[in-house]
């Protein structure tokens, strides 16, 4: 099954990795909107090409794993793409999932093409717990804990103050909420006591430490609702013990079953990555290889992962599945 | 969604329990192969009948679910009732699920019926974390921890021995082997270093203790391959303390990505279940409810948790679990 990765930034060339890891999959050509020359892949022989060519290699690719950013990329790349190949997304906007959705599906459906959005581990393997944990336990409560990891988000909102050369925001999940959560307590938690907030800021020479670290922890949306630690270092430290983009965190579910609805249990999926985008890269492969099998079905449209079989992630039959994981 | 019991034991009456949670499900009637007067099930106006009157329920029932035992009751029983029903059952003989799921796939193929087996935790959600995390991570090790839990094949050969009255064993995850395996380390574990086995005995006024401990301690399969502590106890304490049938344990996989394959991460999924049995009758029925959709979607033959799109799990539309849980 030959692969191809629209767009090469870190979750394109960990994509590119995750393919080569893949006995079944290889990578067909990497497209980009930037000049292709100024690309260097790591894969010996394949051709970067632009953007606008796509479609001169229908024939050579059998699924797209389309590698742009949420805001302004995916919205208009996916269904663009899904009407001409089968795509894989990332697609991480919760409140636009429904219309993006929408507008993938009418493209593929036009098509015939399968186009699985949304995937990675939150939204991914993340809500996939939260749906087999609130299928099996309905009476429960859903609790998520993030981190601790790199949130880009926030790390360019510190960026953006006056005076900060750069900044590194870690998101890291209370000790004591998560433990609390897991003895089955059934905890009301608040934003400031499930997560507290780490920033390691380069500032420029001469700017007022106070007053950056006063516009760190009194930002609405961002910082003020946690509470936030503000670290000032140099640009030499930020480089070797910050240059990383590790995450992870935790979906917990607590409910109870009997006919007293007395008997406690906890689900828990936990997830310790030391590269975001090199995971993530690591889930959409495995979902691509799920689009093609259920275009070979006859399917087609927009699926989530929700949608996708869990054998057809995996490139093993099913009789190896139930003989070797079940 | 009318359901089907049949066999009414610890199993059975959890599925009664789980189908009371759901408002899509309603119970239709209980079989039994004991006398159906010597049972009192815990729903009004629900019928339990002879086993052998089944078949004169064809329009009443629109899924059984088969809570008999994996040695002797499932191997006939699922490929006999998959002949007129779609069924769910929890057969857990690891080693013998490609023979019953052979001869269950040509019983329900033959009736048009879906049959899904070996529904569960383990097998069941530990097996699906399995092969997500596989197809995910290509390059990694897969770890399993089971308990702290009951374990009823080591009461039952601790409860054979002479001078033993009552007994429960319950298995235990090593914390040390648990956190090596958490911390990326990628150990190699004996069975020793991943489990040690608790034994809360009642003897026989004037038993030799000492002789009991020692059977217990070197039975071969059972007990000689790990650290096995033996209490003593009163039936009373046995009755006050250890009624329950506790269980869970973790699934973790280690991998690692990226193109020198130096990038580490852990997955891991965990269970703490104050009753085993009403655990994976909720999973039980979840999965009832997945055989149905996909019976509706016209498909047939013996599947596992690995065919079950997740969506059809649960009670809520796609467009529902899009919007919130995705």
């Amino acid at each position: 099954m030959r692969v191809g990765i629209v767009g090469y930034g870190n979750l394109g060339r960990g994509v590119e990795a995750a393919i080569r890891s893949c006995q079944d999959l290889e990578l067909g050509a990497v497209f980009t909107r930037r000049d292709p020359a100024g690309i260097q892949i790591q894969t010996e022989g394949v051709p970067v090409l632009p953007y606008a060519q796509m479609n001169q290699m229908k024939d050579q690719i059998d699924v797209m794993i389309l590698c742009g950013g949420s805001a302004t990329d995916l919205p208009e790349m996916t269904p663009e793409v899904a009407g001409s190949f089968h795509v894989i997304d990332s697609f991480d906007t919760h409140a636009n999932i429904p219309t993006h959705f929408a507008n993938v599906d009418a493209a593929a459906k036009k098509a015939g093409k399968i186009a699985v959005i949304s995937v990675g581990w939150d939204p991914g393997l993340f809500s996939l717990n939260r749906l087999y944990a609130n299928a099996i336990l309905p009476n429960g409560t859903d609790y998520t804990f993030w981190g601790k990891g790199v949130s880009q988000g926030h790390s360019d909102a510190v960026r953006r103050i006056s005076g900060v050369l750069d900044a590194r925001q870690y998101t890291v999940p209370v000790p004591e909420a998560v433990e609390r959560v897991r003895s089955g307590e059934n905890p009301v938690l608040t934003t400031r006591q499930k997560h507290t907030r780490e920033c390691f800021v380069v500032a420029k020479e001469g700017a007022d430490l106070e007053a950056i670290e006063t516009a760190i922890k009194t930002m609405p949306n961002y910082f003020s609702d946690y509470d936030t630690s503000v670290t000032f270092i140099s640009q030499d430290e930020m480089n070797r013990n910050h240059s990383g983009l590790p995450h992870g965190g935790s979906v917990l579910r607590t409910g109870v079953t009997g006919f007293r609805g007395e008997t406690k249990h906890t689900i828990e999926y936990t997830l310790t990555l030391e590269s975001n985008p090199e995971f993530t890269a690591s889930v959409l492969v495995a979902c691509a290889r799920a689009a093609l099998r259920m275009a070979a079905a006859g399917d087609c449209g927009c699926k989530t992962i929700f949608d996708l079989p869990p054998a057809a992630l995996s490139p093993l039959s099913g009789e190896e599945l139930r003989a070797t994981m079940l």
